[in-house]
């Protein structure tokens, strides 16, 4: 057995955040190793990016049902009939969904809200797609810096506002000096509390 | 071949609306048909949702890598060893993680702000899981009527946030006439031209 079931919010988007890392070392830095281990000539093979950081190319589970949703069957037999780069694109593809897949699977008995708030906090991420296409660095999150102005001290904080959930219209921002708040948008605009800069 | 491949934001969504449906019908109201279907002296059997509306229990796809992801297999094999109500809930967990991952195999284009716009609609109905653990009715649609002040006008509107994206501040929103709009926070709040009425 592997590290223990993750539960929590935090848990379930590190398992996320490494499963992710270990695909996209498969699919970017070991490129080569990952390619040579797909080969045709071998039964149904999938690639695993597991919780531990590592990844591998293996045979599906052999139990069925899985413990865990199954990354996508064959992707061996798919590797010679198309360009290079095509097939390491379907790759990343199915790598990304079944990401997705996992990650709803451990997050079954989240409310609506906390599916949001994993998802966005999923959604700062390029996705391996992204990565090894080339379309956006590794690296990048995508959290935006805003100034917020607090009428009551009459300063300007700069913020990184990480999750607006629609339904509550809560935001959850984080000041510079790494604190989380969430805001109650409802309340703290209309009463003047709070004000975000226009761009 | 099914229907043509969804592309658009409106048509991956559709596309998920539909195979939720069909998933659902089979775990409520087929769901006697659905689970003498999974009979556990059969090969290893899969619940599709299909994009008509209808939905099968089968074997899986015989070309492997498939054209989508897959849902989970075997799920026959769980039935006689499991309370059927648990039974029922890890089908309908197992469902959840597919559509997912269906739906973000299709959305594998779009950018962040596209996800997270795809994400909201499709968070906006309870899982297939909260509707067959009872947890949530089917047709709940998560969307608050939101009073909102134009001063311009001088009036009020009765509107629906359907999304906000957190990194351009946009907010869609839809009007009782069922007109749409999409709104820059950034823009609006701070220069006055819309409030948002506190609960």
């Amino acid at each position: 057995m592997g590290p223990a079931i993750p539960k929590t919010l935090d848990d379930i988007y590190n398992d996320y955040t490494i499963r992710r890392e270990a695909l996209l070392t498969a699919l970017t830095d070991d490129a080569t190793e990952f390619y040579e281990a797909c080969d045709p000539g071998k039964d149904n093979l999938c690639l695993y990016g597991h919780a531990d950081g590592n990844w591998t190319v293996d045979l599906p589970a052999d139990e069925v049902p899985p413990e865990l949703p199954e990354p996508v069957l064959g992707i061996n037999f798919a590797r010679d009939g198309m360009e290079r780069r095509d097939w390491m694109a379907l790759c990343a593809v199915h790598s990304d969904a079944w990401l997705m897949s996992v990650l709803f699977f451990y997050a079954a008995r989240f409310d609506d809200s906390g599916r949001a708030e994993l998802f966005s906090l999923v959604n700062q991420h390029p996705t391996v797609y992204e990565v090894v296409t080339g379309r956006v660095p590794r690296t990048k999150i995508n959290k935006r810096k805003q100034p917020l102005y607090w009428p009551d001290d009459g300063k300007w904080y700069l913020v990184e506002i990480h999750s607006v959930d629609p339904d509550t219209m809560e935001a959850k921002v984080q000041y510079a000096t790494g604190e989380f708040e969430a805001l109650d948008f409802d309340e703290v605009i209309p009463s003047g509390h709070m004000s975000l800069l226009a761009r």
